[in-house]
């Protein structure tokens, strides 16, 4: 009995799943309907209607995150630039927006940031006042999110900014070039230039690349680019709620639809610049959507993601498939997060977040 | 700048979410509403109100899965018994309606199961035909689900028949006494018993407890029974969607309501079923309610749920609790599943689910 027809696995599924799932607790068959639904199963079959409701802010989560949790959707969300111009006009907003925090940041943690250019590519260098005897000869490599288009210059180093500070190590951010009027591969492009360079100087196993978002893409896209030109690999790598997926087909796209917060669904502005990055390019390129790429040889990866995170599901389908291919690959969900909110400086769980995150680093880093 | 008001951070929070999350465009303040919420974060403040929304079927997971995934909400799932005549009948039901499963799954592997009793109390040992090399000294304890009052008999020995069929390994499926006529502790208390039989013919670190829903839970109290009355404790653990926390508190529990097909919402008997469990005892003890209890020295543990999992809260909340207490844990989540769908025999996920597992416990078993 090695191979079972689909409908009599289906058969048995229904009567399964009353079993183990205590669902449904009728001995009788299912409706009619239902069946059909089974003997069939579709998109739209099979789609759920789910009635309005209220969802509470837990109390499960710090009262800072609570906070978090609390907001409410970001004024304009879904209101898409309408022309380059006015895409570039929000990425200069982004910055100015971001430019508080990035300085309560570098404040607080007592950091040192050098702008420079490394391969021609304009970097932010990041040094925390005192660096951990065992990231003496370490480096971490940021690539910062912001759906490709947005924070340019120091304030896409926030991230970069908060590793150094709560890992105590040297990280040089990326400010790699932007759509809408460097799209694809531009932004892949200035990182292997970058890591090109990096490899000149550093032991690649002491080496390891990190970002969210956008910049969880990029690390992973960048692996399958340093993987297809033969160069070394990284020790590990931090891919945080990546974008992996600019089909936009994870459940969590639609499953977490207004239960995110910073996301909110797939009419947001990122759905639109993920669109501006992949340009003319077929968005299913393992290079522009890595889920679709082969991480056959990656190397350890820790994946970070929330609950409540529109892209839950990208990042949990490439810590599966990163664990079929073999990969030593972690996994941490934040309770009651939305998509990057892991992010949010000083909360108890964002020092957490990074805790394990360096843990893992300290693990597998030589 | 080493200790932050709290609304110093509230204040720097929302500056950063708009800075990493790219969600809010605007480098302008937010509304006056939104920072009133910010000031007073609460539950009845921060609340969301969730449109009314259609839930696709995902493309991401196999056709099989696909099915699971479009079944409607059981029958009856929010139908509660009225006394505990109604609860026992739902029991024998429950079993009845397993029966077919059962025997699909034992014919599929070959598995022989026998029924027997250890320190008195039932059990069934199952065994597969064939016992993989590194598992011939190694036993597995399986903890079955259904909130402490279902799957009574060989109808809660499913899971365990595939770790044996799937990991191809001998296990212990506990057949322990539920509610409504035995309470807590008496579920424990048989597992105790027969732990402590174990205990005197295999070595502790050649085996694993393992189990869903309240057996993910009771896996998680068994340890903590053992820690205090000081018995050897198991080589690892794997706790499934464990119904960690009869306080239903987890974020979760509000945010998939009604994305969960299996548990679909805490109104589900599931709940009802707790408080039956928990009977005059505070829910909030550790024994009832894991995820109050002290993890440390816990042994090394992997947690399994799904995106769409009601309880993927209560799972992610004991992963993180058990990663603080420098407890090697990992963390598997499965796209598109709702509560404890990685039971669903024969599906292409579930034996990768299994597989996960199986790696995990011959990477920490003796």
């Amino acid at each position: 009995m090695s191979v079972l027809s689909f409908a009599a696995i289906s058969q048995k599924l229904s009567l399964s799943r009353r079993l183990f799932l205590g669902g449904s607790l009728a001995a009788t068959a299912l409706p009619a309907a239902a069946r059909a639904q089974e003997a069939a199963p579709s998109a739209n079959l099979g789609a759920r209607q789910l009635p309005a409701r209220t969802l509470p802010v837990p109390s499960t989560v710090s009262e800072g995150l609570q906070a978090v949790i609390a907001e409410p959707y970001p004024p304009g969300w879904n209101a898409l630039p309408a022309d380059a111009a006015a895409w570039k006009s929000l990425a200069v907003k982004s910055a100015a927006g971001a430019a508080p925090a990035i300085a309560a940041i570098r404040q607080h943690f007592g950091l040192t940031v050098e702008q420079t250019k490394m391969g021609g590519v304009p970097v932010f260098v990041i040094t925390p006042q005192e660096i951990a005897p065992e990231n003496r000869d370490r480096l971490f490599v940021h690539l910062h999110g912001g759906g490709y288009v947005l924070f340019p210059g120091e304030a896409g180093a926030g991230e970069g900014m908060l590793m150094a500070g709560y890992g105590r190590c040297k990280v040089v951010s990326i400010d790699y070039r932007m759509a809408p009027d460097f799209p694809y591969p531009a932004a892949l492009d200035d990182v292997m230039a970058v890591w090109g360079v990096l490899l000149a100087a550093y032991n690649p196993r002491k080496m390891a690349i990190f970002g969210t978002s956008a910049g969880g893409a990029l690390t992973l896209a960048a692996i399958l680019r340093a993987k297809a030109e033969g160069l070394a690999l990284p020790g590990a790598i931090a891919p945080g709620s990546p974008v992996a997926d600019l089909t936009w087909s994870g459940d969590s796209i639609m499953a977490n639809a207004f239960v995110d917060n910073a996301l909110v669904s797939r009419r947001s502005w990122a759905n639109a610049a993920g669109a501006l990055y992949a340009g003319q390019n077929d968005p299913r390129d393992p290079m522009i959507s890595p889920i679709f790429g082969d991480f056959t040889g990656f190397p350890p990866a820790i994946l970070t993601s929330g609950t409540r995170d529109l892209l839950l599901s990208d990042t949990v389908r490439a810590h599966r498939k990163l664990r079929k291919a073999g990969v030593p690959a972690a996994l941490q969900v934040l309770e009651g997060q939305s998509h990057a909110q892991y992010l949010s400086p000083f909360l108890p769980e964002t020092e957490d977040a990074f805790d394990e995150i360096m843990q893992f680093f300290n693990k597998h880093l030589a």
